[in-house]
């Protein structure tokens, strides 16, 4: 594609949060670490041209209590390596992160964005606050807002345009900021975001429905095989000796205490496998090889084992059978019991799992015994919309990509259609979580690719457009 | 004008709170009431049709505390008389109401903007609490989301299309309701509601030389005398007993204290006049007339009693002389001191009146006096916009009328171009403050009739396209 002039111009990258794994369905989440989260996670070490930097922000921006305006300092990270700074207004891209420390897994495609613009310039921010009632979608974004623009000050950078870029969670954070604060970023990129899997608007059942078409369409036998296995697993458990002998089976560190245990783990295996589904790896396809390579004769559960055994290595020791809790150390668990409360179950027979449907009050049972917290399950489409969301924003929005792998079972909930000519749908067949995201490399496969090489293309259109204005002025 | 075909579907009219008298200059500023404000304030009397509604709202809607889900009883008015009903997704107008009693003054044009739509339903909304804390723009319009949302839900009204209208501080949140949830309203109508008067965007002596060019372009004489009066006040009050020479001249209730009593008293009642210089009334012409029509050889107070005697009736009982200053009584006064920081002032010989710049470090003491608290003065523009507005919402928003009548002073601070084919700016020249939202009487003029008629037009052409696309769903 021609090089639209500004490509000269040097962009300024700037992060809010650095992006660790995305969005899991509730019970595989264990991220912590977003803002105001009680931590002391780690600060991995960056590389030398990250400056860490701090802002003393805001606790609360919406209710104001006299003498009380309290503040913390939230740190965020500059990269000036490349930026070709305020003279030539040059662009911003701004990483709306999510849960995880900002210091982890700085590189990601958005500097590879900047390279394709001719240079850049990385950001980071995050908050973390010791009392997580202020923890919220809301408050986030208002710290994204004053933290750019105090940036943008300091640097004398009013007119430098700014780009949201985000993955997962961070996604949604990326096209809502864009949506809510249109005069501090003049556009966003949001991977993996699946901002309708809320209320009533996405089948409670999709994402798992997803999942097993990702194994189907890989292998009917393999999706046969772990259809079949949980039945297989519970006629194990219920013989004498039945916990013992799945224990062995799995080559277990410790003995499994429930069966149970067993499935949830699995389960893990599979979700992660499909929403992770990326090249080079091909989870799904590793899995399935293993399940359905196994010698003729073998088990279901001896199939099931050749599964994971071709997924990961090091099989021959012994095996930690783990699975997700709601924890109180948890940010993000925080949030799905009060915000962020995905709608996420499935009845019988409608995917290769057991039934698991979603109950909202076992749900608000778990929340409150572990945060002490009633969740708000219908307060994302009140503050954010989403119900018939091609009239609103294809009436209202401009300037956001909405990335999405179709392997990724969140894709379910994403925006798959083209809204506007400016509030568009990027997906391809193959990709799967936050695919376009991860930092390029040599081998990448033509789609993904392609698909990168079309978000740098609209987010130039933008950024031209913003230019021509400014010119006018 | 030809009637649109939806014009016989019936509207339903959903006022928030009701709109009083607007947004004043600071030192103006009198009205309390707005959410969340410890008051005792009266009920008016409501019309029979109108019924009075609560709704079990939350407290704080960005900050999540365990086992703290504080609520409140959210007053609101429905009148049914009109409303077509949802079975023809009859529209329904939300009046953003403003610094006042819900159930003060409910029938303003809004009721005629339905009748002009062949019927409609109003619904009128405020909310109460009595910790000034959580007084805040976005927990306003988060009110305002979920009431509107619970509304439909229980009329089962999901698809009749929703317009915001406000006045003044109410056109403020109408126009920034549409901004921040447009999943909510599918336009507003913003009379007199100044956004761009935060920070640096608007000119600080922009309100006081609107109001003396409404003076000067009334009479040249008139400007001169007034502008000439204040050291004529001080040259009578340097006097012996001048104090009461002017507590005599100008017939007061009480003796003056201070001259400055007298200088804030009137430029109250100049401003007054410019803000509300409405038809049939014209209260800087009839001011005028008495300052200019006093006989041959009065001297310049005389004129200024003549001026102000031929504005008010009454004038032969003592008069009380008032001034506001803040109150921690005044829910407005507490937004002033929040949020709604206007930079509102003046220097030397840049109007009629003596010099008083705006001084943020004098402001920030006030509020601190009153209320123990600090004003943020970025933060609306941080949080709404503003700077650069043209380029921001010509690119993203879409349906709101910025309407101004231009003799009104706080049309300076309001958005007097069009910004986009949808967001338009709808000024009159002879117009004041919120001019079109009056009720229509049969001796309106000309222009002001034109005006509701254009803004008709613009929201008929909204719910038409709404229904266009509703019919392809």
């Amino acid at each position: 594609m021609a090089l639209p002039s500004f490509h000269l111009r040097l962009a300024l990258l700037l992060l809010l949060a650095v992006c660790a794994s995305a969005v899991h369905p509730r019970k595989l989440t264990r991220f912590g670490g977003v803002r105001r989260f009680t931590t002391s996670e780690p600060s991995y070490e960056l590389p030398p041209e990250y400056e860490i930097h701090y802002y003393t922000q805001t606790v609360d921006h919406f209710n104001y209590k006299p003498y009380s305006y309290a503040t913390f300092q939230h740190r965020y990270i500059l990269n000036y390596k490349y930026w070709g700074g305020a003279n030539s207004s040059s662009p911003i891209f701004v990483y709306t992160g999510e849960e995880t420390d900002v210091t982890y897994d700085v590189e990601t495609f958005i500097l590879d964005l900047a390279a394709r613009f001719k240079g850049q310039h990385v950001n980071s921010f995050e908050s973390y606050f010791n009392t997580l009632g202020y923890l919220s979608l809301e408050q986030a974004l208002a710290d994204y807002a004053q933290v750019i623009v105090d940036v943008k000050k300091n640097l004398s950078a009013e007119n430098c345009p700014a780009v949201a870029v985000g993955a997962s969670y961070g996604g949604m954070l990326a096209s809502w900021f864009r949506i809510k604060y249109p005069h501090i970023v003049i556009g966003a990129l949001a991977s993996s975001s699946p901002i309708l899997y809320f209320d009533d608007i996405t089948p409670q059942n999709g994402y798992h429905v997803a999942v097993t078409k990702d194994f189907r369409d890989t292998s009917e036998s393999c999706y046969n095989t772990i259809k079949q296995s949980w039945s297989e697993i519970d006629r194990i458990a219920a013989e004498p000796n039945g916990l013992m002998t799945l224990s062995n089976k799995f080559n277990t560190c410790s003995p499994l205490n429930t069966s149970q245990e067993l499935k949830d783990y699995l389960e893990i295996m599979y979700v992660s496998a499909a929403q992770y589904d990326n090249p080079p790896y091909y989870p799904v396809e590793r899995t399935c090889r293993g399940i359905d390579g196994a010698p003729e004769g073998t088990d279901i559960l001896g199939r099931i084992v050749a599964g994971l055994k071709s997924r990961f290595r090091g099989w021959d020791s012994c095996h930690d059978i783990f699975t997700f809790e709601l924890s109180n150390k948890s940010a993000w668990d925080w949030q799905t019991c009060t915000q962020i409360v995905m709608p996420i179950g499935y009845g019988y027979n409608e995917t290769m799992f057991e039934a698991e449907p979603f109950d909202i009050n076992n749900y608000t049972k778990d929340c409150l015994d572990v945060f002490g917290i009633v969740p708000r399950p219908h307060w994302m489409t009140t503050e954010f919309g989403g119900h018939d969301i091609k009239t609103v924003l294809g009436n209202f929005a401009s300037n956001i990509i909405f990335a999405n792998g179709l392997r990724d079972p969140y894709s379910i909930g994403g925006v798959l259609e083209d809204i506007s000519d400016s509030v568009v749908a990027v997906h391809t067949e193959h990709g799967a979580h936050c695919s376009d995201l991860h930092p390029p490399t040599p081998d990448d496969p033509d789609w993904l690719v392609a698909q990168r090489d079309k978000e740098i293309k609209i987010i130039s259109a933008w950024i031209v457009e913003y230019y021509a204005k400014l010119a006018t002025k």
